[in-house]
């Protein structure tokens, strides 16, 4: 990890923003705080985020000024952020947060002049639900992926600095073109967050005893569906040209789905054509979902499954993993999954494959019931 | 638990029905096995989940007929099957375990006469990813829901009995009519299912770098979609009636949203009513999502989320559970995200809200680093 120099100014003090500040402070790099608000400067400050930048609060003015500016105000504002943040700072590095970020750069490009070669966009693929310098926590960008935006043309050293400040707060920088980030977010975040929408709409159409049979299935595929309505629309519209093509194709499939569905409710079961484009939909959805990467970024590979009942009474799950700890296994991954009315859950271990066997019975020396599989 | 009397004869002796006779067998219910492949009824008998129909085996006949048929065929020989089962044992009743009720009840009524009240379609929401009698399993339908399809004219007895059959193999019965199972399983499964397969399809038409930006978001919506493309071609087909109205307000959705898309893309970010489009696609996903029942079936409720960051160490989740434990809190559902590259992962712990403090304190008294929420 590459020191990060300071001091740092971090422009806007959201969630992001004071959680930026509270983990380079926990590192003791000096970080000066700025927002259009003043009570939110102050409560981020007052959290330990940071001191305040400039003399308006009656502090000393800070020895030197920002090797690096961090622009984390909401997006409808980076642009003018960032443009100000070049002409005050000429010595600094200019990045920002934001989660869309082909637009930005050719605005700020644009309209920087000599000085836009220090701009270099950035986005950490962190949050939550919450927002606002009160949510804001040092751990947030802990083991998750910064993306940092490379470029011919930035000015030495721009790309290595914004990297050493994803780094410093604990998370992992990917360097990539702006144009190859927004396609990438575009297939494994934004279309993903609309289709899960979609499907959570139908929801609203059944009555209530039909959401009794749900399972984990519906649970999983629709999780991300709870998210904000306004943030959301905000992300859809920056990076509207990169989603289309996207939407479209997977219009076109519903639409032959749906022909299909039509076709076999009026003509019967045996409606030529009809199984070979569900099964083609199926087929194509499989081939996809393997090319997701394993865990820790490495090739997508298959785990071994082991299944557990666990009664659900407090410390069970603690009893379980204990005894998965004495055996000196891994969990690769972990699902859990609960049914309607059962005073018992399915854990679902993932580990590899080599022990499967040796867990399986270790758990069922002490007493665990194992699904085999 | 109402008693289960045996003996029951289970038809069809893949996962399911094999499953079925290895539970009944557990609680010394006498179980007979029937196949159209001797091989895989011998399989299934060797595995101890009963033993053979019939004299062929030159084992001796049964002491009395059974009172119970399980036909656990493949769908599209599940209705020839039950007329069979229905004239060769007047005195029984009759159930199958398909996936989709209302097209299979609609045929053995018009094919049995009289005999048809003695047939009770039922649904076991169980299942994995392999098939046939050597992935069978006791344990296969613990704390899942079964369906049980009651309607006018069913002989006495007959509800009573499937859903003896339901407890004896450790599920919980729900009965409720045909029709009203496929409306339901068309939203909570069926429509989840095409559309996890849509998103997931998209995965194959970007490079291998975008996908190391997936997150747990991209996981949880396409997790589903490694499924078995012959059998959901099946289920679809069965049930398309029931799924058409659901995939088409989808369509009509998606429409209005490639549209916005397509504005927002060619005329920038303050096109008329494309904002709007986005919010309420996104609105009305998250009004859907907060009508998915909690854990065991209560009313949808908020918990608290405890979010702890777990070094990626064999044991590190049994310590965290082990001193959840300690606690004496429960754990009302968990999640677990890992990041590319991150020696570290993030599990998020849901408990009542009541319990969020005590458990933050016992944990960070313990060691561990909490994110606060």
């Amino acid at each position: 990890m590459a020191a990060l120099p300071g001091p740092v100014l971090v422009v806007g003090t959201g969630l992001l923003g004071t959680s930026i500040g509270l983990a380079l402070r926990e590192h003791g790099v000096e970080v000066l705080l700025r927002d259009t608000s003043p009570a939110a400067a102050h409560l981020a400050r007052d959290m330990g985020a940071g001191r305040l930048a400039g003399a308006e609060a009656g502090e000393p003015a800070p020895l030197a000024g920002p090797v690096l500016v961090v622009v984390a105000t909401p997006p409808d504002v980076v642009v003018p952020t960032v443009l100000g943040a070049l002409e005050e700072y000429p010595d600094a590095v200019v990045t920002d947060v934001a989660s869309v970020k082909g637009r930005i750069e050719e605005a700020v490009l644009a309209g920087a002049g000599e000085a836009g070669s220090r701009y270099v966009g950035s986005h950490p693929m962190a949050g939550r639900e919450k927002s606002g310098a009160a949510a804001a926590d040092a751990d947030l960008f802990h083991g998750r992926t910064w993306v940092v935006c490379a470029r011919d043309g930035v000015a030495r050293g721009g790309v290595t600095l914004v990297r050493a400040l994803a780094s410093a707060v604990g998370a992992v920088p990917v360097t990539m073109a702006a144009a190859e980030h927004d396609d990438a977010v575009a297939v494994v975040s934004h279309l993903p967050q609309v289709m899960a929408s979609l499907t959570a709409a139908r929801l609203d159409a059944v009555p209530g005893d039909a959401l009794s049979l749900a399972g984990q299935g519906l649970r999983d595929t629709t999780r991300i569906a709870a998210s904000d309505p306004m943030l959301w629309s905000q992300i859809l519209t920056a990076n509207a040209a990169a989603v289309l093509p996207h939407a479209e194709a997977a219009r076109e499939q519903l639409d032959a789905l749906v022909e299909a569905l039509r076709r076999a409710a009026e003509e019967g079961v045996g409606a030529p054509g009809v199984m070979g484009t569900f099964a083609g939909v199926i087929e194509r959805g499989r081939d996809g979902v393997t090319r997701i990467p394993g865990k820790h970024g490495g090739a997508a590979r298959r785990y071994a499954e082991v299944t557990v009942l666990v009664p659900d009474r407090p410390g069970q799950l603690g009893r379980l993993f204990g005894e998965v700890g004495e055996a000196g296994v891994n969990i690769e991954d972990f699902r859990m999954e609960h049914s309607a009315g059962a005073k018992l859950g399915v854990a679902t271990l993932l580990v590899l494959p080599a022990r499967q066997i040796e867990l399986t019975e270790h758990l069922e020396s002490h007493g665990w019931r194992v699904m085999t599989s």
